[in-house]
């Protein structure tokens, strides 16, 4: 929690301002503030916005710092889930150096709060949380890291991994994670009512990623739905993908927004061009929190991504076709401020009072900065200057 | 039409190789190829791919070179239209400059060949085409640019745009370009008939705008295929975009698919992640002739793109889901080979015989040079050397 003052900057692209930042807080934003031994930094008229915030990744997987993995894995999602983990133990992949590895290349394209899903299975148990953890203790003042304890290989089908995922949340996880009840579990009251039980223990919440489409997605929500209110959760349950969003039928998809209105139910996208996806204006205007994330990448699942989150506002506007300036400030806003909002940080924004973190950007207008996602000049976390020129300042591994 | 002798490249992500150019045209690909006094690069055992393709574009209506456009047009496509005509007008764009622009900018990405869909309009007659013209004529040794008198504010509804084209085609353009017979023009029989008259009189091919959706696009691809058979046009008329054969209803875009399969219509695609889109596996399995290009892009249509068809490749595997290293290399031949293909070029390929086109990328695999899309080495047009690191040698005006 340090005290930074960043002059000529233009907040969210208007005009030329000062920001000083005090104990790790935006303390004030105005011109020609004084310096008064704080350490200052000169933006040269570049754009400043809030930090970037990835709202759906996974730390512990990409394989960052191999070779090129030369992706011949079967078509359906088990064949993938199945070659991760022998992949995992081919390798030895290590979740600390990889999570370091990840967490440092996204903290140089400017992202400071993180919320990872880690892999808990019966297979290699807790050593993925154990990895993570630590990778977070070592970047405590570089970039938050929110943990979500996530049965990436089935909760139901693999007996032992609910007893995982439950001592993963004593030993610190922040959320309790879910994965398709219907299609992959193949019990959908099993998975659900294990997960709430879980989450209910702990007094945690949940993130469930959801990739089940149309009428099945639906389902699934609608028994998440269910148990939001059977527990009293409103607030506390996220969707992530929540591909039966963006299913044509309009009736069906507005009924499911109305809830997710109505229990608060957050709405995690990666905006993966191959998929229907969640709309984000329909949902922005029904009020659901909705925020964005870069999903794993570089590994056994796919090679796309880099950890940028202003690329994926380039890729979140395309996928919306948001075409129009205010549009593509929509987007960004998403890979910030509304991010934040849907992990439940409230002051995760550029106003006297929010967390002190900047990104200065490189671009005429917010558009700009968007659409050519130039390597970032300066990436502040609570008043910590931790990259500079597209590079965390910490070496990765 | 050069020299060239390349040391140490990886053809195609294969073994390391020597890649010989003759009077324009690979002669040898083999190891230590002597130099014989022509001209060496040595490509320091990086990938080499044949030139990249955009067969699908606008070179005429880009702001390259402009303060960034702030975009408030409306959402309907008669306001983009519209307002496009009137930004010309109040800019005084010239679209000698703006496609050197956008020419240049493309080569140093490593494009060698490009289809361009050239604005024939009643406000601005063809000045644009004699723009481009002028392009085509300057760069004829850097990049081969293939015109298409486009009706981009329609044919029908603006009278006396029919008789521009028809002058567009004597000045030397190459194909008739046509743009959505219902939705724009609202008389189908009257839009396809003329252009279609047009390429006959003067032996000419199409290449048909489609964005119409689902069945009004089936239908208008139905009134086509019947004037291609008429007219014996088979193999002569394109369809870009054809996102009707993208829509759900798998009997209906069946029938179309194996309609371009017989009667040898090539679809280009520019993969938008908004929209249905051809699936780049099907159309290929049937047989379809397929390519791809950045459209336009930083125009008053939207901010995305920036004339990197490596990029596009991305954007391209992205959207078709394409996971594995053997899809990667699908989409990349789609943006190379494929789309000279599709544009009627038999050897745009890294084979002895073919257009000494080459490009050197970075990357490990030829994955990795698509995800990663870095600033290309070199690039080479018909065995001269046209850029270098990512610039092409030519200054933009």
């Amino acid at each position: 929690m340090s005290d930074l003052l960043i002059k000529n900057a233009r907040p969210i692209g208007g005009e030329l301002a000062d920001i000083r930042i005090e104990n790790g807080r935006i303390a004030a934003i105005g011109s020609s503030l004084a310096a008064e031994g704080v350490p200052v930094e000169d933006a040269g008229g570049r754009i400043a916005i809030p930090g970037l915030v990835d709202a759906h990744t996974h730390l512990d997987k990409s394989l960052l710092g191999y070779p090129w993995y030369k992706n011949e894995v079967g078509p359906r999602l088990i064949d993938k889930i199945d070659n991760e983990r022998k992949v995992k133990r081919d390798y030895g992949l290590d979740a600390h150096v990889q999570s370091m590895r990840q967490s440092l290349q996204s903290v140089g394209y400017g992202t400071t709060l993180i919320r990872t899903h880690v892999d808990i299975d019966t297979d290699q148990g807790l050593i993925a949380l154990e990895g993570v953890m630590e990778t977070r203790r070592q970047l405590t003042r570089v970039v938050e890291i929110e943990i979500v304890a996530f049965p990436q290989s089935g909760l139901i089908r693999r007996p032992g991994t609910a007893e995982l995922i439950d001592r993963s949340m004593a030993m610190g996880a922040d959320l309790v994670g879910g994965l398709d009840p219907c299609g992959m579990d193949r019990d959908p009251k099993g998975h659900l009512d294990t997960i709430f039980a879980i989450a209910e223990k702990h007094g945690k919440g949940i993130d469930i990623h959801l990739h089940e489409g149309g009428e099945l997605g639906a389902f699934s929500m609608d028994m998440t739905f269910e148990r939001i209110r059977a527990h009293g959760m409103q607030g506390k349950v996220a969707v992530s993908h929540a591909f039966c969003l963006g299913a044509p039928d309009w009736n069906m998809t507005q009924g499911l927004i109305d809830t997710c209105t109505e229990l608060d139910v957050p709405i995690l996208t990666t905006a993966p061009p191959s998929r229907e996806v969640p709309s984000l204006k329909r949902l922005r205007a029904a009020g659901v929190r909705f925020g964005a994330g870069v999903d794993g990448f570089r590994d056994t699942w796919g090679p796309y991504g880099n950890g940028d989150m202003l690329e994926r506002a380039m890729l979140l506007g395309m996928k919306n076709n948001l075409r129009r300036d205010d549009e593509l400030a929509l987007a960004l806003d998403v890979c910030t401020t509304g991010g934040a909002v849907a992990m439940d940080r409230t002051r995760h924004a550029l106003e006297v009072g929010g967390r002190g973190d900047i990104v200065l950007v490189e671009g005429e207008t917010l558009g700009e900065a968007i659409v050519t996602h130039a390597p970032r000049k300066l990436v502040v976390t609570a008043g910590n200057i931790v990259a500079r020129d597209g590079k965390s300042l910490r070496e990765r591994p």
